[in-house]
């Protein structure tokens, strides 16, 4: 296969020499922002006191940034074509700063740093300063949906960008070393998941600049033979790009993306022409330019250009070096600045017209803002899904099940807004009814026997969170609505991303023009309590704690108990904007506690007392039972049943909490519980048995500061488990209802000695459940129900 | 190229009939796992009682693993070749459970599950069974270092298997559905790290059998060319293996291994023969069989074999359902195990010849059981290497880079079995002394201008942290030692992996022929407080909080706030076994405050009160100046010098901790410290104002059993951050010495008023420090070191 373009040259002398001005012109900038203080334009000779004490920045990959920038313009200008860029080498900050500058789009979001003299000044002195901006490709840079700073995940976003923008490229530069990573490496064949009938194109531009930080890269040491199979292996035709002279690498380059646009043209040409849609073989392209391009080649005797020194600050010590000063003044100078900037500092006018105007501007293409392109999804009304609740905990049905119904129905009624993510697992966690309405997408060859599978499927589902994660992330930032579902343990394993999609929100919450975009919803089934038959790899509730260290005015955690709750929840949910939404729920038939009214009623304020529960009378209890989670639910009423039967004269409440950040005071929350309600609820001095969801340390953590917070005793998952059974896995980490009652006992005062029997008879319940499971691998039937302690009270009772 | 071996038959008819019935009996030894609670060999009738009540497990991927499993044992008896088995499908549990069994390993292991039909009945019902034994190839199936629960780690795990190992054949089979994971994707590459004449080889299988829960696999839905050039494109030699005839298969299959086995050989004779070594092109096998081959075909009129409807337990509802039980009887019955099994139970003489025997068993080969071949570390003494501390404060160096010597001299004193592992930050993180006696592993083309980059070299640096992770991870548990380096940020990558690993090391505490494994070592650096230069997304503390979840058995962080006292953590880290050590230090140039006596000492203790720093004379405080980190310890110690200049009648206590876990009730953790000693310390009453390193919640929940805990007053990072001056961020999470000297005045009862004016100086200096560092980009010179403040008090006195 052809992987060469021609070389003919579809540069005009005029046209090359503009271009190519142009990009010394971002060069120059760039050069600037790492290194000057003032003297921007070079109107004096360069002193030292020009020069930031502090040198900060990479250098080493923004003049392949901006020579891919500057061709993509021409590319949107003779075309018409939208067009964004992701960065993936989101180091190359100032490359990407110096490009929105000379396209006009940064001066007008941020007017002091006009498009003059002045502002050129300001320009450079706020990178990478105190107050100023990071040194990345941060949510600052007008047209970024990617942060730079952890690499992996730029192409997962580029295709997450693309779903359902069909008239949308997405330029996606790879660097070298981001190509490394895993998740990177695992987001090649996205394009077995992106529909060219229905969906943009990705063009991946894996820019090979030989090292990282002290190391060759991988890709760039073997054989090309084997990279060019490497990615027609994933299913793209490659062009390579190479070279170190501009003019020839200019022409080649503009040649290249001629043909991966016309490529890209015709293949959706085709898929928008009817018939059935296939796979095509995409381009993509592979340029291999020297590191730090342009700059010094050799400092202090040792080769810079073209090496790992490049990397950072290529001449380092200019303030107190006059040698390494003239270095850095000749290099600048090197761009000749006087022709590139007329004497008010603005880029002279053959420049100014050279880019996209409006919107068509990579950084002002409103997709990349994404909150001003969200419109709120059609949600068709929730109640009409809701279990017929009689008594409380009738009947059982799995909660995402219940679920399942209305997101068939939110699918249908946003054809082109709304996605369902997940590793596989849609179905597995009970929200198959999507699949009366679409199907998973697939765009790979299909057999007969696949079970829903079309590339017009609306179902995303590919065994990796990362890219779950990460098209979600794409999706949501480019101004659309999603569901994440994974099994709980296993969302761990997009920890980090979470991380930076959550620092992220926190601070576009700070930047006046970014506009707020839908919440990252993650609905987590097959949870720690309901993986007794895949075993301790996994059980893991932790992913909770990972998200509540993140900033409170970005995160919310939900357990609703039940199916009401749980439609009650993801409508807030997907109601919200700008947050991370955990929900935790079951989808093993379980009892269902609350009507639809009750369950919006207490989902409304986030946690309650449960009267019809309780034995307090609506006066102060002797004891409260609160609890959080399904499971830890379920046991909690069984306990208080239990109670209600051996101690009716004890004053139990039953607390239920669906809103976990309501435990927290409002100083360290929005949604925090002011200490007069919290205390009103859960008493000021007495026990409280809590039954939680996860790691017992987190309910501590959230209610440290509260008044009763000594008198809590937390029950939850403390790593224990294996493959059991439901039951055996609650009693494995005492938070099963025999074991709720024993720490009643043990905490209400002047009890125990009362009810010493009933202490024994748990112990003795415990025991046989467990011999019952141990003998017959299956639990004891009796706790199948929750009810029935009431049921064979009798049979308890009589010691057996 | 060639991706199909020749159909030359090497098998006679009389090894095929043998070879087939002892695949024949390991998977009649799977289905019996899954289904049977009795009578094991049919020697009656399949009754409802001899099925199990609750049907778990995998069948879907077991016969592919037992066929591999099957031809391996062939090829080790034929060459007398140590291979080890790593089960990247590794819900198939079952299958290799019961190739331990037919090998006689599972038997001498666990004397109860004897190889006869006592045992066999044993077998079958402990699989999946509470009290049994887990579904997964869990730390309890012996041979295995890999356990199967979370996906994409197989490959890694492989790799940091052969290193070192140069005699071992790994042989690896990655499902269809693993390999869409990044971890695994990012995996292939791996053997640019391998070194054909010191390591040993590693045999990727490839199994597609197309489907995963609900989904086709991806790589079983593009184009088989595409496959291969895939597979070409990462450096390997690919061999197909495809059918559903099992006696085409099994010839096939022979001699495609034996092919590949030979090659292995050839690539490993040329690389010892002297002369340069380069990257070889290694051979792979993509082995295409039906999912479920052999299992039913059709049930209930759906196709199954084939399908995903086989990824579990083809045949449901056996009990209640006759048709479903003469199904499995069928099925059961197909397998033939009158001819497989002696009337004892044991497999037939012919079938118990056939496999290998001692230690050349898969299941029993030594580096499965790492512990086994473990030998302690030479270390040579870290005193040596210590700081020269002439007074408290000096000099100033960067913790990690005194370590580096060290780390050097340990390379050099065990040539075979200590590797460093980290993503490109090894001289980053300031470990560059390693280069003086070693280079960084690279096998692929190296040029001049490389930096310390050879084929031999120890250091192990790629731009993954899941790689960096897995090939450690893949060494320890083989029996050798390592450490990992990475940002702390980023470590956030593998949290999923620690995890799993954390939960390994708990599971095999209690398996007694396992013997400890080295630890898991983290050395984190490029810490939350000093990611100044590279902004928000750097930042991230939180790596600590996520392991304190795994079990505390397990589980170690160490904070060392000086180089001596990282020197002497770590000394203990590499001497450790089992564990999980986390240990955060800076690399840049600070304060040390220790002598290497007192470091041991201090270290020792793990947390104790800093004499020289206090006021409080040995009495009684009035406050407590607590710190954990080393940027912590020095704002705490200016804090403390400013209130002995100011407040020379405050007795101020200060306390340094080393090893966090010492802050828990010994309940909670082996290396708490019991109340008495931590009320001595930390007083019963006295307000403590804690310093520390990452999110302030953890300590609240490390102490909040504690009698003080409510007088506890924790300062540490808030996800406030971004491109800014080192003490412009600790500034930023009010974690700076000015603030903590005004969390002192406000909190020690009846200091406001008398303290009024210096709290106002320490608001004002805070001010004139943030305006400094606005101004100029740099920090106020005065806080670059810690004594600033005794210099400059005069300054400070006067109101400036």
């Amino acid at each position: 296969m052809d992987t060469a373009v021609d070389l003919h040259s579809p540069l005009t002398e005029d046209e090359l020499r503009r271009l190519d001005a142009y990009w010394r012109a971002a060069n120059y900038l760039t050069v600037g922002q790492i290194y000057l203080l003032d003297n921007p334009l070079l109107r004096e000779p360069l002193r030292p006191e020009h020069v930031k004490p502090r040198l900060l920045g990479h250098w080493g990959t923004s003049p392949g940034l901006n020579l891919l920038y500057a061709h993509l313009n021409r590319i949107i200008v003779n075309r018409k074509l939208p067009t964004i860029f992701i960065t993936g080498p989101g180091h190359g900050g100032p490359a990407l700063v110096a490009n929105t500058w000379l396209e006009g789009t940064y001066s007008e979001l941020y007017h002091s740093v006009s498009r003059d003299e002045t502002g050129m000044q300001r320009l450079f002195r706020q990178f990478s300063f105190p107050g100023g901006i990071p040194s990345h490709v941060a949510p600052e840079v007008p047209g970024s949906i990617h942060e730079g700073g952890e690499l992996g995940y730029a192409l997962s976003h580029a295709y997450g960008a693309a779903f359902d923008n069909p008239d949308l490229l997405v330029a996606c530069v790879i660097g070298d070393g981001e190509a490394e990573t895993g998740p990177l490496a695992g987001s090649w064949l996205s394009n077995v998941f992106l529909n060219p009938a229905r969906d943009g194109a990705v063009l991946p531009i894996l820019h090979l600049n030989g090292y990282k930080i002290a190391n060759p890269t991988v890709l760039d040491r073997i054989p090309t033979d084997d990279l060019l199979d490497m990615m027609r292996g994933f299913g793209y035709q490659p062009y390579v790009v190479a070279g170190d002279d501009p003019a020839t690498v200019h022409q080649t380059l503009a040649a290249t993306l001629d043909r991966a646009v016309d490529e890209i043209a015709e293949i959706q040409r085709r898929a928008r022409s009817g018939g059935p849609v296939e796979r095509p073989r995409w381009p993509m392209i592979i340029l291999r330019t020297p590191k730090g391009w342009t700059g010094p080649a050799v400092v202090d005797g040792k080769q810079v250009e073209g090496t790992y020194r490049a990397h950072q600050v290529p001449i380092a010590e200019v303030r107190d070096n006059p040698e390494h000063l003239a270095e850095l003044e000749r290099w600048l100078r090197s761009y000749r600045p006087e022709e590139l900037f007329d004497p008010t500092g603005a880029p002279v006018a053959e420049l100014a017209a050279l880019p996209p105007t409006g919107d068509l501007r990579m950084s002002a293409n409103p997709v990349t803002n994404g909150g001003r392109v969200l419109r709120d999804l059609e949600l068709p009304d929730f109640r009409r899904y809701a279990v017929d609740v009689q008594q409380h905990g009738e009947p059982a049905v799995g909660a995402t099940g219940v679920l399942g119904a209305w997101v068939r129905d939110i699918i249908t009624a946003n054809p082109h807004t709304f996605r369902l993510f997940g590793p596989d697992e849609v179905a597995s966690n009970r929200l198959g009814a999507a699949f009366e309405v679409t199907d998973r997408a697939f765009v790979a060859n299909r057999v007969d026997g696949d079970d829903h599978l079309s590339p017009d499927g609306r179902v995303m589902e590919v065994l990796s969170e990362h890219l779950c994660e990460g098209w979600l992330e794409g999706y949501l930032l480019t101004g659309r609505h999603g569901i994440f579902t994974s099994y709980e343990a296993f969302i761990h394993i997009v920890d980090s991303m979470v991380n930076q999609h959550a620092k992220w929100l926190k601070v576009t919450r700070g930047i006046p023009w970014r506009e707020p975009i839908a919440s990252l919803n993650y609905l987590l089934s097959s949870h720690v309590w309901r993986q007794d038959h895949n075993g301790f790899s996994h059980q893991d509730p932790g992913f909770i704690d990972h998200v509540v260290n993140k900033k409170a005015e970005v995160v919310r955690v939900y357990l609703p108990p039940d199916g009401n709750t749980l439609l009650s929840t993801m409508d807030h949910c997907l109601r919200s904007r700008h947050y991370i939404n955990v929900v935790v729920a079951g989808k093993q038939p379980a009892p269902n506690w609350l009507t639809m009214d009750e369950a919006i009623q207490h989902c409304r304020r986030g946690l309650g007392i449960w009267d019809w529960a309780s034995t307090d009378g609506g006066e102060e209890p002797d004891v409260v039972l609160a609890c959080a989670g399904d499971v830890p639910t379920l046991e909690t009423l069984a306990a208080a049943d239990l109670l209600r039967q051996r101690l009716p004269e004890l004053r139990v409440r039953v607390v239920n909490v669906v809103d976990l950040m309501r435990l927290q005071p409002p100083s360290e929350h929005p949604h925090g519980l002011p200490d007069n309600e919290f205390d009103t609820i859960f008493t000021r001095d007495k026990p409280v048995i809590f039954a939680y969801h996860g790691y017992p340390w987190l309910i501590h953590r959230l209610t440290y500061r509260r008044a009763n917070h000594d008198n809590l005793h937390v029950r939850g998952y403390k790593e224990e488990g294996t493959t059991t059974t439901p039951f055996d896995m609650v009693m494995l980490n005492d938070l099963d209802r025999f074991h709720l009652v024993i720490d009643v006992i043990d905490r209400v005062p002047g009890l125990a000695a009362r009810a010493a029997h009933l202490r024994q008879e748990m112990v003795d319940a415990r025991q046989a459940c467990r011999d019952h499971t141990r003998e017959y691998g299956e639990d004891d039937p009796r706790v199948a129900e929750w009810r029935w302690i009431r049921e064979t009270d009798a049979e308890l009772r009589s010691g057996q």
